[in-house]
């Protein structure tokens, strides 16, 4: 089988994770390339990888010796990149989210339905995930009946200052908005938000409390808490009509230790979804070679940023506000 | 110490099983007299427990060799026999609801208040299970910080026919609405009330999730589902500032056999709240004797009572809706 | 139903404990009266829970106001009280040890077989353990077939400086040895031991493993680690032909703070088996009252105590050593 | 980096299920023949992974174009193809038992040591499953102190006819052999051998416990029950001076359905450590690449086939036996 050559743009802390795994071996992938605002932190990771280092973000694109491209820039950048790989006929991986406005990701959906063929994908990478991938499969089995409640908790240790509530929607619960789509494989009605007060910890924020609804009916009910202070927990319940099934967030080994018996938080996101990072990789590049794509599309990440936006709307109105509905082009 | 001479009036499901608590043994407490509009059923508790067997619940509040009585007749019944052991001057058990009506509750509250002392307890057990008490002590002691979100799970394996989407507001949601009231020390402000469509296994009625706020802030979310099939369920995390603290449903023992890993799931909720019913009848007496009564108030069964008319306006509104405010009398 | 006046010899630890139990409410039972050889702690006692103080062991068990005695003084002291209360005619729980030495264990149970009827209880509290008490009625009702292995694992946080390697043995393991036989209801048939070394936090005592046989072939290992610092531990699988049942040592709540998901340990053995030990007195006291006891006998209490002795000697010799049987009493 | 093409030798249950992986994408490797004594299962495996289909395995391990060789053939074959390998000065990735006689294993470790370089790694898998690889991680960062016991439970749900007691021992135990000493990082010393009488549903062959003894004086027990009806189920707790790490068996989902709370148990031991061949096979041809493995080498299954070897004049003798100790080759 031939070899996915990449090139990353943006080695910030989502680019060198890439990086990291990249190196570690995945199949029929090959890291040949990076390139970051930071030259000094571009040439750190091309170091450690045997990547080459480039200036610029389009000359990435346009080598001829780089097959794909990985998008891990600010989010602002997202849409102009993704726009080049497509111009360039590269697949592309955007990290979350597809674009920074709305227009900018209706225009990618335009170019990529022009180029003729899926050259998008967005780095939704709980898709990936071995536990809300088995909770798809229990749903599809048909074995629970249909899904009624789906109940999310996304929980950050701490979180930066600049977080404000918005962004507390607007960034953290993008990907509970994508995993309720892919899960539930419809998509979200309305949209309802309120918030307890902001904590000591973070005097500048709230914690939101998000609670959507599907064309059929499914209620997803989302707890958004970037300063839990314990560590980083993503759960996920999926009540059906005959049974429940949830994630199980313990870990490969329990501990008892100074007083306590369970098991340790993770302080941050990537050791709870290193195996869905790295999975994500190998079926985008299995999937470039296949031609076969597996991953959230560009409709998958417009899709979710049209959530985002009504939960804004809910979130200021204190009002229930419906999701606005397109049609799906046919290549989706 | 003395004994407190106990007459139940009622012995259906409740009656016959707080009857079976007391045979048992209860410290300082005696079950003397059991009265039910079905002669047999009250011959039957009778004969198991010892009791004279009342014709009418009149006769039994007014026998003097009757200390206190537990009411667990029809809902519609509640309000009159409570009232009519308010004159008795005697100490009266009510099981939830207080009264069919608001104006019923208020009543109750004006006799008790106009008697100089408390005589009514309502049936919130879960207020004396062991989790939930170990989460208010958690939340007072203070070392998580304040309350920020409260997540409630109500689940039944199965649920009677009659039971309609208003009644799963106004009749299972009771217990969750109290156990916040406790929990959390303050009134709930709003309610919000939505719903996916029924099940298969129960197409006349809609399973709901209610979402409170108190007035300091604290988002409760509530899933009532009367038809889950697989067991009764009650969960609850309470999740602040600084960690969260949740009730553990596993039993004294985990099974492994025939391909699963795990425990079962009780039937209903006798099994699940034995302990706490114990614990309610043991500090209904104790209170009794010492003249410090624990257990809900019929302040306390007054406000879940506002709470639930407030759900069901909302429910059938889609709107947020406000819970009255009412200033507290200084008896409670 | 009449009333229990209990006496306590001994208020140290386990007498104080028992004592603040009877004090909380015991159905049918009534603390009238302690004593101890330090005056001032049965004073104490006394004087919380409006028990009689009196000055010596034989004056209490004499009393015609006391209707029933327990134990909790040192082992040395056990069989002298308890013949004594035997000759009083007085039931009698005694904390296990039953007896220091085995000849005057069997001289207790000469003493009740000849009074005619059974009069002594020892203390092993775990029989009355809702864990324990499921797995038992777990493997009777048959539904995992006969027992195979039985997995017992006990740890304390920390051992006073006196337990010695024998003593971790002859005094920590006692429950494990009556818990075994009242689970398989079988005798102990064979004992081997092996141990690690000294740990650095007790560095005068081995942990110990010691591997028991029963007559039928079951067989039973046992961790003794008193010096385990995280907390106190007791935990037991019993493994079956079509399943295993196994304790679950979860409270009622479930903590995620400062980087932890799980729960505290408790300190030591109360908290654990409070529950336990209440329920011990229930039925202590209504076996009284009913003339059926229910816990464990002088027989069982002799029984752990041979069990004890070959564990010793197998320790010694790192042999397997047989352990005696004889014929059980029909009184028994 | 370069390309490992990977010959397997047997198709059978273990032979495909590399062959699967291998199919889905190794990092660096590729499977580019197979051999089996049954042309037609070769053929199978072949057709569905692209490998060519070899008539004989001397010529698969002769073949220029292969540049590594996994010995998945029956037991008794396992030396003769391993030294084969070794004279080609080829790797070769043999599966547990390195041969079927301690003098063929020395026969291959000296074959090994002529050729001055590392070329066996035996198939210990449970080397690369996180979890066993956190438990050995917690011991090595000495948080916990010094190990003190390792609890070991190996059950299988069912197993084949010709499966006797000792094969008990001699093949299902051999992982915890080899995981012990990996964990532990020292020698077993001694080992005693007990069981209960068989079952119900195997009547052919007993459970055994296996009790074992390191060098410094852990106490390692092993439960290896391979009729347990319920699943496969692998459990492990390493305690130490200042706590415990162990095992956590739950997949990534739970399931709450037909009145159980908990998880499917896996039939077989192939879902339960796939992830744990996949890091094996990844790490084998890693270290081809490099030059420097890392899975268990001939050494380890020597000494793995040294405590088969004591566990089973253990077993016939009932006495304690002492594992016979040998000096490490300093290629080892």
């Amino acid at each position: 089988m031939a070899e996915v050559k990449i090139g990353i743009i943006g080695t910030g802390v989502m680019g060198s994770d890439h990086a990291a795994i990249l190196a570690e071996g995945v199949a029929n992938a090959r890291l040949t390339a990076v390139q970051d605002l930071s030259r000094e932190r571009a040439i750190a990771v091309g170091e450690a990888s045997g990547a080459r280092v480039f200036a610029g973000a389009d000359e990435l694109i346009a080598d001829p010796d780089i097959d794909a491209v990985m998008v891990c820039s600010p989010d602002e950048t997202h849409a102009a990149l993704a726009l080049k790989a497509i111009a360039a006929g590269k697949p592309v991986l955007v990290e979350k989210p597809l674009a920074a406005g709305i227009e900018d990701a209706e225009a990618i959906i335009s170019a990529e339905t022009n180029a003729g063929r899926r050259l998008v994908q967005v780095g939704f990478m709980r898709r990936f995930d071995p536990g809300f991938r088995e909770m798809k499969h229990t749903l599809q089995s048909g074995e629970l009946g249909h899904a009624l409640f789906l109940h999310c908790i996304h929980r950050n240790a701490v979180a930066p200052d600049y977080l404000t509530s918005d962004l507390v929607i607007a960034n953290s619960a993008g990907h509970e908005f994508d995993i309720a789509r892919f899960l539930l494989d419809e998509e979200i009605a309305s949209a309802f938000v309120t918030s307890p007060p902001p904590t000591r910890n973070a005097p500048n924020r709230q914690p939101q409390f998000i609670l959507l609804r599907t064309a059929s009916g499914v209620v997803i009910d989302i707890e958004v808490f970037t300063d839990a202070q314990y560590g980083y927990d993503v759960r996920a319940e999926l009540v059906c009509e005959d049974g429940t099934v949830s994630l199980d967030p313990s870990p490969h080994t329990m501990l008892r230790a100074k007083g306590h018996d369970g098991f340790r938080t993770p302080p941050d996101w990537r050791p709870r979804f290193r195996q869905a990072y790295r999975a994500q990789l190998e079926a985008w590049t299995s999937g470039i070679l296949t031609g076969q794509p597996t991953g959230a599309s560009a409709w998958d990440g417009f899709m979710a940023m049209q959530v985002t936006k009504a939960c804004l709307q809910a979130w200021r109105s204190g009002e229930r506000v419906a999701v606005p509905q397109h049609e799906k082009p046919d290549s989706y």
